[in-house]
């Protein structure tokens, strides 16, 4: 199977590296020269290109747009042009509900996609072809999705290592709200409070005492801010939601420790230990 | 020297592990057999009892009181007819300003002390001898700290490979709250605002799909709820400060979000990754 990827990022590069791994031919687009070299020299691809008219020469089979989010949409409008009619196109963006109904009126053969995979290190450089082993990967069918396009993307996750979630956008939407944007607001109106302590003596002593517990508390607030952009404007709604129910818990923490409730709030510490235990991630943590 | 450790958990068992292969004369106090039992056969300690006056056959220069926060000025109540006049006595608590005074008018040669350093396995079992290898350890000398003990113990933590720093208790207090308590209540609000999604399939996609990044923002809100009790408690106002300046914080990136002025968002999320690099547990991170 001949499979391009437009984009060759964290995400874009893994993929390729994988897919090429797998024995698969994998061609890439990327603007930027220097990142079609790389991707070359690291044998991700065997072929690279700056246009997305040289798809024409590939003929791919298959189409996974790894942009960022916004240039989703205008980059398959792009790509229409040059795709045969049986081409299959994805995304790996990480909101879905904006993208996969007008990207399936543009594209009867599309299918959302969304690695749940990421590191701190992005670009190409920090690609690497196990980035995807054992995590889920979810794809979002609509009514017009077409069988024999999901089923392609079902084998290309499989070629990744990856599980396949199936989720309807929506429903995808608001679980990532939960789980993968609203930590980043968390992390960052963490480090945001931290920084605007007036009084600069303890200011330094509480940057001074930072430990591990403070650094991953932050870690994804303190991450690429265009990625935090991305998942408020298209996430909108269920990031906003997800914030209110947030501070409401915040709010209910700061009463029982208002009133020194010690009771209900050893109790309430104790009923989140025993949720934090529920999330597959978890499991094995001590 | 001879050290006498009181209480053997994660923190007291590092310690003595640590300053027994530093080649002090280490006892240890549990007042349980088998924690004794474990601490001799792991080498911690060269003897160990269960009762506090067995210290009197040992006669220690320095005692640190490892035990939960809310015991530790009982015990060093308990201690007192068991020191001869020039031991110096120290804690590990990771709140100062209730213990300080008042340990150090039942005992004038006693500082405060707290190593920043934890893991999320307690007990004796998580107890190892790096623990505090380039860790900032403080101790929090008031007017009445007797200059001869202050030294002792910054010799002490020399010798666990611990960095001194000095704080006063009340400064401690405040910066402990925004890097250490703060993330607690932070994590744990995380963890029950997801929890609390009425639609069971939401909740249960949410938890699929929750990755590295959750898994960090919400790991020491998923901890221990003894600790977190013990830190809304003893240190209730300057975290009840701290949890109404992150409010603030979440409320003005929620009404940024609400009002989709995605340039001040960016603008802030940028100024929040650098302010996230001044902090010199995130150095070297990417």
């Amino acid at each position: 199977m001949r499979i391009a990827i437009v984009g060759l990022g964290l995400i874009g590069g893994s993929l390729a590296l994988k897919l090429t791994e797998a024995g698969y031919s994998v061609w890439g687009i990327s603007r930027n020269p220097a990142t079609c070299q790389e991707a070359l020299e690291r044998g991700a691809v065997q072929g690279c290109g700056t246009e997305l008219a040289q798809l024409t020469l590939f003929n791919p089979q298959v189409v996974v747009i790894c942009t960022p989010l916004e240039q989703v949409l205008a980059t398959l409008a792009a790509l229409v042009p040059y795709l045969s009619p049986q081409t299959v196109v994805s995304d790996v963006g990480s909101v879905k509900q904006p993208i996969v109904g007008p990207a399936t009126a543009l594209w009867p053969l599309f299918v959302g996609g969304h690695p749940m995979a990421g590191k701190t290190l992005q670009g190409i450089q920090g690609a690497e072809a196990n980035l995807f082993l054992g995590r889920p990967y979810v794809l979002t069918p609509i009514p017009q999705t077409q069988p024999q396009a999901l089923a392609v993307m079902q084998e290309l996750v499989a070629a990744v290592g990856a599980e396949v979630v199936l989720a309807d956008p929506v429903r995808h939407d608001q679980a990532v709200a939960w789980v993968s944007h609203l930590p980043v607001m968390v992390g960052a109106g963490l480090i945001a409070a931290v920084s605007q302590e007036e009084n600069s003596n303890i200011l330094a002593l509480a940057r001074t005492l930072a430990s591990s517990g403070f650094r991953d508390t932050s870690r994804v607030g303190g991450g690429i801010p265009q990625l935090g952009l991305e998942m408020a404007r298209y996430n909108r709604q269920a990031l906003l939601a997800a914030l209110r129910g947030y501070q409401a818990e915040l709010k209910a923490l700061e009463q029982l420790i208002e009133g020194e409730q010690w009771e209900e709030l050893l109790q309430k510490l104790q009923r989140v230990r025993q949720e934090w235990q529920q999330f597959p991630v978890n499991q094995g943590a001590p």
